[in-house]
């Protein structure tokens, strides 16, 4: 069964953003205001053949775990959907 | 109003994604098998101060456009909701 499968990747709470931080304090030289604690993670989307939603799951934990995320610093956020149709 | 803002900005379809390449040519040799077309993007997550719900929506658009992608090789999907508490 294939499954649509999304991680997003973000920086742990604490974990500096240089990237998050130049977004912030550029936004408001081109006029927008309010805009703060800026966050820039990866999203990383991809389809996955597996036996049924739980064995998908764990593999894709496995997967970040192992080699999409470095545990240390980063934090994964995994979803998984049967997929609608084959690709 | 305190909005929490997603962006995901992902590469357009048939544009080239050498990340994602790189990383689906990997996982085999690590024992992860079945994975396939993936595409790697940014998500960025931020707060925003609006009046409300629609000039949230109006503003991440604007910025989208003008500033967090390139449109012509980026698709960006925008997620407003509202903040469930300042931070």
């Amino acid at each position: 069964m294939l499954f649509s499968v999304q991680v997003e990747v973000s920086l742990r709470e604490g974990v500096a953003d240089p990237q998050g931080a130049t977004i912030e304090r550029s936004l408001p030289h081109l006029g927008f205001d309010g805009v703060q604690g800026v966050r820039v993670g990866k999203c990383i989307r991809f389809d996955l053949e597996a036996a049924d939603e739980a064995a998908a799951t764990a593999e894709v934990e496995d997967l970040c775990q192992r080699f999409l995320t470095n545990p240390v610093i980063e934090d994964a956020t995994i979803t998984v959907a049967a997929a609608s149709g084959a690709r």
